[in-house]
This record gives structure tokens, C-alpha cells and sequence, in this order.
């Protein structure tokens, strides 16, 4: 089948490989011509714009636009829409807002277009690895496409299956999902991503208080000097929480076990704010989803003003002067724990 | 190697079963009779009270106690520590809070005997899949127990190796660790738990986002009918979120998508709590973790007295009166979402 | 001077008592006839529809809209837009959105009107302590309307003045700011009402915390049998938390120690979700007024979603079975505490 | 009435002149000789030593100590304890831990001496403001001293009286209350300083918000330039989140609008976290007087271990590298907001 790639960055490349290992045929169009000769010589046909990119395209036209969501995606969406024919379908395969999906959609359509969102997960992992794929748009186009997704998929590997499956769609069990209607696939990934954030701060804060077992501000005979690369890779091996995540983090803490490369400042792309906001919309409560959202917040900051309201509140009420910043941390405040002689135990 | 096990519950039986599969002899005992000759008609040899167990196994011995956290383990090594001679061991796999370890392990020390605690992971499934097992107390002890450590650990199996381990303690990979001194185990495995806790509810909070996605309370050009079984299914497929506790929710909600069976009143041991004081005493954020188990909290009742008083501030304030109790959520209360019309467009 | 009030609930009905008192006149209209005929009967001059109210002021006019927030508010002010004439001013003194103003406050721009936003507080208490208002507009509107708001404005009263004002604003001193621009008055408000949430959560769960006290999980003698309304007064003179929040509170349980007329069932109306919304937008965590909007979220519900997951899961690596629903709190789950013998101690 | 204090700090010192001013006579002891000599030169007695201190006090001798909670407070008792004779009391009016007051009360109570817990609340502003008096301890000790806790208290005042309060113990209009047995006082203050980190952290957060109206990360027309100083001077006035932490936060605003002087590290003493403990051991959610405790830690580091964890894990699946630390915050990561052209509106 064939199929048109506009962006060739490390998502929208890998999935051109993968696509051309199984035998699908695609045409390629990025800003960077060197991108754009790189697939060539692995075999794609190349695109020196965008109008040449869909010229190449045989009707009816499939281009998928794997770009950075927002004003690029949304320009690029909307040139595509002026240069194609009936029937033709854009495909959004970035981290789009699924609200933009439910809008771009309605507009296709009145225009006798397609379109179609792909929320994909994999990373770096996908060509090898396969990509995770939620996908919203009409049924028939999402057939339609159906090659180019059981060839992008995982497949269902040496990953045990699910009992009580009969019956159920089976494309599923291969790693991709026709979840809905226009925005649908994009929802659903924005909730991967949300549960995502949460996953990785409920490991984050439990390595953070293994590592802080062996702090002075506890009583000697309370602390542990504890291996945490050692404890994240027994914790893969017969106990509750194992998953890739975890994976990751034991190679991550068995590399360098203090982690001294990063500096603890934590990106956040959109879905996990999404995610909140659709919690709110749908009036669920969402505690842990949000305290992860936050957590990334306050890591960029070297402190909030909301401290420093606190700090003046405690200067007002109680004269309380900040100490020099950031002591040792062995030496941070807290309270004194008494222990009793045996006259008063 | 003999291993005498006291508590033959779900855990201590399947224990005793893996250990007598793996060759080693047990000496097993329970208050319950009946669940003595189960394991006793399976090749245990089996005892009638405590001082038969302990008058049964070689010296030096080693009980391993698998009793329920709190008084009933505390008054079990009680006992045992008045029956048992030099150099003995008790190994506790329950549940017990680190502090205990610590002040009981210190206790047997200097009546010449050995304290070693197993937080010991696996639930249900550990039969087959084998123990995750954390473990603190000497290291002598601890080696000359190895035996049966690696008879109950899960082994390599078919979980791929995590590179950058050369040179680290082999055990690991087997799914054991020694974690340090007295209580490291229960520390090691009290993180785990806590880690578990925040695990789950990012999930739940997610899957209940999905499942409100079609909520009346939203546009109805932002609803979605999505099914939440085979999402939880493409996500374990080459997603960044798959995990054992994924393929649990996965083969659950495939079982019945609504989970009407449960009422969702969800109870907590006790690791959760220890968690987040820890991270109290070590002055580390942990909301993640604390909100998980504020969760729990809150599910087991059905009106918290903190919401009493919300209301009867309202009602100060604003005159505000409550509704009646638990009206269609569908029309829940919220604000009105305006679509402005041209003029106001 | 001469005000338009259309919305005679209890907020725009006391707007115009107040008014009045203080020497203006006032126009009144509702869909309710007999809430016109109300305040007809204490001097307000009365209209039986929209298009009477506007023929009834005089040019340049001016209408308080005091309606709720969405649909109504929205097509009240679209139907003025239509019946009124250059320079005239509507005012929104609800509870709206506050990007609802700035774009309606743009359309009446562009029609050579003027929109002003009141984000009024003071509850069913405003006609006598008067109304705290914040207001965004345009400097020359707002300025023309100062006798209005200073009409409304509690004034200093006997509460202390702030030192180091010198210089600023004097109006603020008299209850009523002007924020900003078009949008600024209801964002104030907004964030008011977000910080509502918060400290009413934070008293709520401290009498939880005491409530409890008395709990028979906990230890004997660490039992506390507490005078809840009683403390709330006590609080109140002298201490660092007293607040009018708290006076409420302190009636409320003087009047009924246990709140038991109230069932726990907490609506919200708005500004706590667009509070967290606009925190997300700025990246600022914003963890305590989040989690004030998510108890009320959750006191709505008998059972989350989330919570049955979390069951699911339980059942599926622990084979946990839920408790019967809602036991005595005093025998909930949570760890055994253990009291060492001598033995062990 | 005689009292002898322990300890001339801030709060020690005030509370001998509020006494002496309404004609109590003191007895005062602190390790540094010139704080004992400033009280003797308004008129109190000194003391050079413990021993001096007792010896000066007539039989039944009333202690106050007033000294930092933990080792100091501890050690003072236990001297005290063999230097006073039968019925004389020690009154703990520091920031104990509660249950330290409940084992400390046991053992007194064993040698015929008398243990009265003060939770004392007003800062520096209660020598004028007077004290807010939580107390525990024997009735008839604490009615002993029903003198000593008048002259403290701050009185009925200009603060409006709470209806519905016939009958109930009158000492707690004027600012003291007899909370329970031994412990309770410092139990009822723990829980309020607990409020007061949550009712702190919501001002600080709402304020966080407002500042960051103006961040170049919204849209311009959605940005305010609000003027924090007048916001909260108005919100003193008919709003509904009047306070006393409000008025100092309204002073400090007014003296520097951007708090520059304070870095925003933030101490915790130790109520905060007794709180949570508490709360946790009681069962009760108490997320926002949590996530208050947790705002304090964070701010005291720079970049959380869990911070780091949460950077490898997403380079590890998403390839993705750390920024430069800290760049200006308006352009800190986040979602792009789209604006649809007519084509796809």
C-alpha cells in the first residue's frame, strides 16, 4: 500500500522504515532535504515539496503528518486540505489535542475529505519494537488504512494473552485500536500519557525515599544504605509492580546509580494537562494524574512565588527568618525526636 | 535444606509446596489442624504446636513465620524465641513494619539467636511464578539460608537482562536481594508496596477519565463511547505503559467491561501508610503515594465528616443548601459551557 | 445615579435594596413578574421585559446583568447588545467565565458598547457587610460608574488598616479594586473562589483529623474525646488561623456539634475548575486548591470508577475479596499495632 | 499568682511581661544570664540555676517551660521532675509532641507531680494580641492555674460573639480551652497548625496564579498585569476569604509587591507532619493539609532525587534530553495553543 510521510523526525522516519521492511511503498516530504534524501537512499521517493508530495500520491491519497503538534501540525493540515482531492485522507499521527481532531474533522469532511488520528506510543523502540496505535476517525478509512497499521503494529509477540477475549476485535490483541470517531484516538492517547506521568512518579517518589533511607536526619538505627539499581531489577522478577517502565529505570539506575547526568528538570508536552482538564470536564477526580503534572511543573522552577508568600506569612506571624539557602539536607528542618530516659519513659 | 514454616495460609502453604517441589524437607505447622495434614499428606512433615515444630527441625533451625502482621507474628516470635537455642533462626515473611524487624532482630541478637526479615512479593501467583523476595538481616545468616532463597525466587526466566549489571550481586536477576541489615527487607518491600498503591490508582484514575469520556455533562460533539477492555489490551502492546498490573485490569475488565461485581471499597495493610511516613521522616515529597492512599481512605466511607463541614460552611456563606443525595451524575453540578452565538462571537 | 438590574435572586435583589438606601434609582427587571413587583414596592422602578427595562433608562445606560453564569447570562447579554445604543454599558456581575467577557467584551466594542465584569462576593451577607467586587473594563467605564461601586462597597468599617499604602488606590481600602481590562474582574474573582475551595478544605479536613480523634482504631491512650465547637471558638481569638470562614464554621458546629442536617454532598459552581485550568495554562502547581476541587468531585459520588479498578486489580494478584460495604469505621482496615512484651522490647 | 518560666525566648519572655503586667509575680530561669537579667529589670525574679528556680518557687510550685520542642524540652523535664515535690506542676507551653506530653503526664502522675500541656498559639504579636490557649491536662490542675491561662488569653475583645453558644464553657470566648486530658493541648494545636499550612498554601497558590497571569506562555489576549498588594487588600474586605494570614500577606505585599527579600525555602516544624500522622492513622483523607507539608519539602531542595528518576526514565523511552536548567519561565515547555484559520474553524 502506499503511503505519504510528511515529517522524517525520529517517529515519522522510523515509521517509514518500518513500513518500507514490510512492503509498502512511501513518499516523503520534510523541510529538511537531507531528511528527505536519507529515506530516499533506503528506498522511499522523496518530496522537495509539499505540492510534489501530493502530486506522487495516487488517488486516494493517504499522507500522514507526523510533526510537533500545534502550529505546524494545523498549517500543515491546512495546506494538505487545499491540495487534495475527494476521498483523500490526512492522517495526524503526532500528540495532537483531540479537540483540534473533532474540529480539523468536521472541516475535512465538508470538503469530501478524511481524517484521521492516530495517537502512536513506542518512541525511540518503535521500528524495532512496533508501534502502539489509537486511532479515531470513520470506519471505513480506518479499514481502509488497515495494511499500513497491522504493518506498524506489535504484533502480538511472546506477550501472553488475555483470557475472555472471544470474540472481542482482534486487532486489538496486535497493538492497535480503532477507538472511536474523529479525536477519539487522540483521547485515548492523552489518557496513555496521563497515566503514563503518574506511573512514573509513583516509581520516582519511591526511589526517592530509598535513597533518603540512609539520611542523618533519622535516628542511626534507622537508616539503610539501600542499592537501589539492585532493588529496581529484583522488583522485575516475580513482584506486583514490574513493567517497562521499570525496565528502564533499572538499566537508567545500573548505568549510574546516583543518576548525576540529569539535573531533574522534567518536560511536559500537553497530554498530561489534557488529561487533567479533561478529568475536571468529566468532574473525576484525578489526584495522582495531577500531583504527576504538577511535580514536572515545580522541577522547572528554582522556587515558586507561592513560597515566598509563605515565607512572608511566616516572617508576619512569627518573625520566622529563612535560613541560608538550601543547607545540607541532612541538616534540613524538622522535628527533634525525643528519646525518653527511663526516668520519664 | 529443612525449613519449618508457621502459618499455612495461602502464602506459607504455597511456600512449603514450591520449597518440597525444589527438594528441601519442611516442617510445618498451623493453629489450624486441617491445613497441617493438607501439607502433611503433600510431603510435609507435620507438628501439633509450636514445641513439636521446634523439637522437629535440626539445629540449627530455621522458622520461617508467615502469620499476619501485628500481634499475631509479634506473640509467634515471642514464643519461638523462648523454645528455640544459639544460633537459630526466625525468618519473618509476613507483612511486619521495618521497626519491629529492627527492635525484635536486636532483641534475638542478644539472646544468641537470628532475626531475618523477607518482604516477600508474588500474592496469589507465587507458586508458579516464584517469590520476589527482599531480605535483611546478617549476611552470614542470609547466605546460609541461600538455598532456599533460590528455590523460592522466581529465577531469570524469560524477563530480558538488563545490561550494565556486570559485576553486581547474581542474586538479583534471580529475584532476591539482600538488602541490609535487619528490617531492610520489610523496608525494601514496604517501598514496594507504596509503589503499588501509586501504580494502581494512576491506572484507575485513567480508566474512570475513559469511562466518563461519554458523560451527558459534556458537549455532545466531546463524548466518547470507548471500551475500556480493549484499551486496556492495545496498551499492553508496544505502548510505554504495559505492566503486570495492566494485563490484571486487562483480563478483569474483559471479564465483565463495568466491574459491577465490585463495589469499590478498597482496604490497606499497612505498607502504605508506613510509606508516606517514611517519606515524612526523610523530608521527601511523596504526593503521588499519598494521594493513592488517601484514595483507599476515602472509598470506605461514604460521607467523609471533612465534607459536613464544606457543606455547613456553604450554607454560612452562601445559603447554599445541599441537594438531595446523589442525583443522576449526569447532571451533576458544574458550569454551564457557553457556545456564543454570532453576535457575541 | 441610575442602575439597571436585571436578576432579582438573591444577590441582584440586594444589589438594588442596597443602592437604593444609599440614594440611586434603580430599574429592575426578571422573568419572575412577582420579584419585579418586590422591589417596585420599595421604590425601584419596574419593567415587564428586556426591551421596556432599556426604554426605561436613560442614555448612556447602564445594566447590571446579575444572572448565572452560561446560557441565561449569555443570551441576556446578546439580547441587550441588540436593544441598546452608543456608549451604553452592560455589566456582568454573575459568576462567568472570564474568557466569556473578553470576547463579549470585544463584540460590544466593536458595536460601540461597553462590557464591564463584577466578580461580586459577599454572599446572602452583602446588603448589610457589603460586597467585595473586582471589576475589569475599561478605565473610563469603570471610572464613570465609581458612585455605584462605592454604593456597594463595604467601606473601611472598624477593620485595621494595612500599613504601607501610601500612594496606592484608595478604593481598594474601600472593598472594590479595578483589576484590569475586560476579563481582570472575573479572574480575580475567579482565583478568590479557588482559594474558597482551599481553605475550606483545609478547615474541614483539621476537624476531620479531630473528629476522629476518638476513633476505636486507635490505642487507648492515645484517644481524645474533643469539643469540635468549642475549639472552632476558641481558635478564633488569638490564633494564627482565624478567618470568617472559620466564625461559619464555629456557628455552624455551636448550633449542631455533629452537622449531622448536613449529608456531605458538595456542589461546585465553576471558578474551582477554571482556577486549576488556569494554574495548568501557567504551568504553576497548584497541589492544595486542586485537591479541594477533587474532594468535592468525589463527595458526589457513592463509588468512583477508580475505586472498582483498584478492586479489580487487588483481586486479581492477591485474590482480595472486598469487605461487606461500610463496616463500622472503628474496625477499618489498616495495620495491627504492635506492643511489645518485655520479651522483645 | 506565682509562676516560674523556663525559657526567655520570643515567646517564654512575652508571656512574663503579658503576666506581670496584670500582677502575677515570676520567677524566671534561662541558660543565658542576660535574657534572666532583662526580666528581673522589669520586675521579675531570677534564677541562675534549675535548682535556684525551684528553690525561689512557693509549694505547690507552677513550671512553665518554654522551650523548643525535642531533646532540650525533655531534658529540662526530667530534672525538673526530681527537684519538685509532691503536687506541683510543670506546664509544657513549647511545640511538643503530643504523645511525649502523654508518656510524660504517666510518669509525673507516678511521683505525685502534675503534667499540663499548653499549645500556645499568637507569635510575636501575642504579648499585646494575648495567647490562644489549647491546654490538657487533670481538671483540677488545670483549674488551679485558671489565673495564670486569664491573664494570658486575649478576651472577648471587638470579636463578634458566636450565637448558640448558651451554656458552653465560657473560658473559650476568651481565647483558652481546657481541651482534654494530658496531651490534648498540644494535639488540638498540632491539628491547628496543620490548618494553618493548608490555609497558607491556598493564598499561596491563588497568588502563584495570579502573578503568573501575565506569563508570556498564555495568549496575549489572555494575560493580566494584576497588582497583587491591592488584591489582596480588597479580598479584606466583603469577600468571603477574610483572615489574619490574609492581613499579613496583604502587609507584606504592600511592602514589597514581588517579595524579592525572601528566597521561598520554607521550614517545617514538625505539627505539619504529626498531622498527617495522624490523620493516616486515623483513616481520614487529608490530601491539602498533605500537599501543604509536601510544598514546604520541595522547597527546601533543589531537584528531587525523583526528579532525576523521572528524566532517565524519559530519555530511556522517548529519546528525550533535558533542557538547559532553568530558562525563562515564558518559555518553558508545555503545549502549543492552536488558533484555526477560517479554513479549519
Amino acid at each position: 500500500m502506499q503511503l505519504g510521510m510528511i515529517g522524517l523526525g525520529r517517529m515519522g522516519g522510523n515509521i517509514v522504515r518500518r513500513l518500507m521492511r514490510t512492503g509498502h511503498s512511501c513518499v516523503v516530504y520534510d523541510r529538511d532535504a537531507k531528511a528527505v534524501a536519507a529515506l530516499v537512499s533506503e528506498g522511499a521517493t522523496g518530496a522537495a515539496s509539499l505540492e510534489e508530495f501530493v502530486s506522487k500520491l495516487a488517488a486516494p491519497r493517504h499522507a500522514w503528518v507526523m510533526l510537533p503538534a500545534g502550529k505546524i501540525t494545523e498549517a500543515t493540515v491546512e495546506q494538505l486540505t487545499k491540495l487534495m482531492t475527494s476521498d483523500d485522507v490526512i492522517i495526524d499521527g503526532g500528540n495532537s489535542f483531540w479537540q483540534d481532531d473533532v474540529r480539523r474533522g468536521k472541516a475535512l469532511q465538508q470538503r469530501g475529505l478524511h481524517y484521521v488520528d492516530v495517537g502512536t506510543s513506542g518512541g525511540v523502540w518503535g521500528l524495532d519494537r512496533g508501534y502502539c496505535m489509537m486511532i479515531g476517525g470513520e470506519k471505513a478509512v480506518v479499514d481502509r488504512l488497515d495494511p499500513i497499521f497491522a504493518s506498524l503494529a506489535p504484533g502480538i509477540g511472546d506477550i501472553p494473552r488475555t483470557p475472555s477475549r472471544d470474540g472481542r476485535d482482534p486487532r486489538v490483541e496486535q497493538g492497535y485500536i480503532h477507538a472511536g470517531p474523529t479525536g477519539a484516538g487522540h483521547f485515548v492517547k492523552m489518557i496513555h500519557n496521563g497515566i503514563e506521568y503518574g506511573l512514573m512518579q509513583a516509581y520516582a517518589e519511591g526511589f526517592d525515599i530509598l535513597r533518603n533511607a540512609n539520611s542523618e536526619v533519622l535516628p542511626e538505627s534507622h537508616r539503610f544504605d539501600l542499592d537501589l539499581a539492585d532493588i529496581a531489577e529484583v522488583w522485575r522478577r516475580g513482584s506486583v509492580i514490574p513493567s517497562w517502565l521499570l525496565d528502564l529505570t533499572a538499566s537508567a539506575l545500573a548505568r549510574q546509580p546516583g543518576l548525576e547526568k540529569y539535573s531533574g528538570y522534567v518536560e511536559d508536552s500537553g497530554e498530561g494537562r489534557w488529561t487533567v482538564n479533561a478529568a475536571i470536564d468529566e468532574a473525576v477526580p484525578a489526584e495522582v494524574l495531577t500531583a504527576a503534572l504538577f511535580a514536572r511543573f515545580r522541577s522547572r522552577q528554582e522556587h515558586t512565588f507561592a513560597e515566598k508568600i509563605l515565607s512572608a506569612m511566616r516572617e508576619g506571624f512569627g518573625g520566622h527568618k529563612e535560613p541560608e539557602q538550601h543547607p545540607d539536607p541532612a541538616r534540613q528542618s524538622g522535628p527533634e525526636i525525643v528519646k525518653p530516659k527511663a526516668d520519664l519513659a
